[in-house]
């Protein structure tokens, strides 16, 4: 592993950023492609939670949080820090400490492939934190990891500078060269799913919504009364 | 696999299904016996929640939502939909469109046996999930599957028609065929535990009320004191 | 297994366990060296949670929740239980009933290495349960274990009357006889520690408050400009 | 749950549990239509490893194996013992003792949604075992159970009677109604995969034995050269 | 933690060991009271396999075996390396170089709630290991543990000096000080087994052997032919 | 996703994928920088089992195996297929057909983050495959994915023509651009080790081998004696 600490990275238009955050995960996860969803064991720590930001991503140890802090330093306001760890760990890498820190620093919430701890405190300062477990397991500072390199993440590759968009509903990585065009999707899908939101509130159904009937015979489904089943 | 539709199932009397529902995930299961119990992992996306109905089954591929749609038509008001999947997934089958059509027609909930997405909007909604997992990951309409078959769900054999109770305690399946039986049976327990309830709360001891001291004796049990212990 | 409840066990000071409860699960873990620390699948049944106590331990075997009735009798004001399983377990062995009767003695909290069931009554009555699993399911009352025995508990080991201390973090276990050592060292931490959060709060950073700048260019971390990486 | 054992239970065709058993897990599986098949979680306890017989169904309690003595005795030579359990539970429910007897009246192997353990005594008898896990964990004899109902093995509802087939592939069952059938569609299944096999075996490509191209490219795959992706 | 290295410790008298490893993990189990097993994901790296030896015990941190070069030079002849990490982590701590110099030392097996490595070499080799997973994943030698104190290993309690017996059931671990009466609790149950065994392969059913018809009765349990059922 | 198959990928030298194989994955993780290793869950379907060739990618959705009877195509000899799949998913995509096939054109062998069936087949044949799942569920051919794209397989990304070494320590990833360095890594850590080997081999230390007493002792290790430990 390089141990490198990478300053300067691009990042993306904050207005995309805004927009995709908007957004939020299920609709950007659509829009671009059904691509880039981290896997389902990342959970908000407290919600409802919502976030988005430019990605700054760090390369952990196992048991190991000492990354965490070269990384603050790299971080601007609009940020998300993004922690990826060389093995699969749970360990509280994250507290109320970086928490503030990170604050104070404008950063706007965290994605951590590993544990967090003190959720009564991110709660109450409305600090944002999706992770994979809730540990108050404390962390060595003994091994150098990297800031700024490309990691994967819940089992999405992610580059620093990509935006990330977290909710409720978990967490989606856009790299930074797509972004307009995903928010150009994300637009056309709101307009779509809104008139069909509109239409199956009435009482209309999928069926004739999305002309599934004749697709659905072809592939071959039978309609049967309960008696004809014996 | 039967790739069927069933229409006009049997369902149960609204009333019984409205007394279970009252009666809550807990008593039910131990009403009806200590079966009927869905594992553990099936959880409430929002809660607090709670929920009874006739189930719906639909029995879907992993990673495709069309036996969904295909659902929505044969569902009444009173209805709960309950989605089993043809081998382990996680994938966002069903979120806040489908929620909008459910709601449409009077269901009153979702079981699934796999993920669900637009968790916010659910909770917005007031309408109750419980599935294995949140997650947006997006789903195709690619393979036909069955409605109103019996189903397999969270480790428990579901038949059209049985009767679906949900809380934040889980979830718990009673046969159509049995759900009078049940509720006499709740009726017994609920006034039983009334009363026991009321004893504890005064101070008296589990094991004078269910008078357990002798066939603890009787089983081995011996009191020390802590000084014997060495 | 010794088939035993021991009486008269010894406890720790009152204001010891009221001053490591007020500290909190993170910062006694800290305080006591890292360790204690209950795995991070016990959870707490609703949130926020928050309690501390002196234990009194119950070993119980898999489905069966008798020895639970017989803790109840040997617990005092002030006390935590604390419940172990001969071999994993998710089921229900703990509900209403049983902390209405608890808390008819002043019993301030559940630790159990298995499932808790009656969530929404145990929110409502405030009685907080750190558990692996809701579940619903069902217990005998068929087999023997033991109460005040020595047991681990989601991989501790936890004696009885060590102090309990759990919230929305966890749970961490402080031996009885260690607990006032571990109170000072709370003490010092929490000191030290608003020290640093007011430094961090004003946007010093990590690097500069903890002087990390020179072990990690020891260590081998390498600054880079994005533009570098090529 | 009822509290029974049921005798003189009717058993599938032994000429069809043995050309089942001869087809396999996988292309009894397919035969069927896709269903049947356990999670994938049963594994051999010991191979190479394969049996198949009729099943005698056991619902068990956790650590609690006490039913399975009620089970041997209505067994016949040809059967397998299929165990479930109320509840999740690892313990090792079955070792060489019940082995012995097993094989003593001419069971032909155990299917246990549980543990078992004697690993090296079952490979040394070859006696073939598919469970959860291996656990030296030893159980009581407190809770009746029921032998020969329906029940729900890793997934799958086994009616008693119906055929069990297990390899090192797994566990599928297929009720004994529609075995007959299922043999006549493994015997079409191998006629054609014997076919394709040799044809795939000389170096043809699947896209043309199955001539998939034009579907595929109607699905909208595309083909580029390497240097296209930039 | 305290971070030292205890040497000298009390082992167990070398005959209890033989004996003990002779009867192996599901006879020790039975035979000390069902207590002292570790959790059923430990599991031998090659198998079949088998060992017994006195328990030198580590404590080390996730992705960090420093401690372990520590015990080799405390192991004697005899004896079995058994390591605890302070949180869940799998990756592989232990290698063909560790295995070649406890081989050097005359260390038996080892047993180590995290992963190994070099699966192939350690089988050429005949070293046994007992692990919960197989990881290359290479570890840091930065923080002190301690060698040699009472440790948390898969669910159990073990004190330095204790015998450790493995084979492919999993893992059991016998307290120094009532090693002599659990061998002589082995002895009377083999005998047992050997005479029960011996009627059962001869046809004789458990129902008679262990008198259990009468007890399954007043449990509750009741004969139905399947012609009842309906 | 793009639904695309990239052909004529860049592979990497024949010489140096054999001599990675040949160095195994624990060696090749070690002198690559301890990055690249696939998650344990990845394990042989059967072994003693080793492989290493140039990765042909493919991302396909769960229970769908269409995309690799695309890849197949566009294997040559040498190559190994390495499956990814859009969501968490076991089913058995991969059995004795899809081996002949590969095995025809001189496919070495198979990494899939899912299931395999026809485990007795694979092994007769000699074909190597890694999986996370033994599942003889059976796939549809619906919807498309992408061959020859980067894909994130068990927690690693790869891009065509990678490396793939694979044994029963797993499977590691190394860039096709880096393979030369990484050889010579190898080489240097083999020299290294059969130095260490021997020296262990006769008795001596690794504390001293590695002379890391004044860097424990600095740590904060302290010996003691067990009668100091009172």
């Amino acid at each position: 592993m390089k141990t490198v600490a990478v300053r300067n990275i691009v990042r993306a238009d904050p207005a995309l950023v805004e927009r995709l955050g908007k957004a939020g995960v299920a609709t950007v996860h659509e829009a671009q492609g059904r691509i880039g969803l981290a896997k389902s064991y990342l959970r908000p720590a407290w919600s409802p939670a919502a976030a988005a930001g430019n990605a700054v991503t760090v390369l952990a140890h196992p048991g190991d949080n000492w990354m965490l802090h070269v990384a603050v330093e790299l971080c601007r306001r609009g940020d998300m820090l993004v922690v990826a760890v060389s093995s699969d760990n749970e360990d509280g890498m994250f507290g109320e400490l970086l928490a503030t820190s990170l604050s104070a620093r404008g950063v706007v919430g965290l994605v951590i492939d590993a544990g967090c701890r003190d959720v009564a405190a991110l709660r109450a300062m409305k600090f944002p934190v999706w992770s994979r477990a809730i540990s108050a397991k404390g962390t060595v500072k003994a091994s150098v990891g990297a800031v700024n390199v490309p990691v994967v993440v819940a089992g999405v590759s992610v580059t620093p500078g990509d935006v990330v968009v977290a909710d409720d509903d978990g967490v989606v990585f856009v790299p930074r060269t797509t972004a307009a065009g995903v928010v150009a999707a994300c637009d056309a899908r709101e307009a779509k799913e809104a008139a069909v939101r509109e239409r199956l509130a009435r009482g209309e159904l999928g069926l004739d919504v999305y002309t599934m009937r004749d697709s659905l015979a072809r592939a071959g489904l039978v309609y049967l009364d309960s008696s004809d089943e014996g």
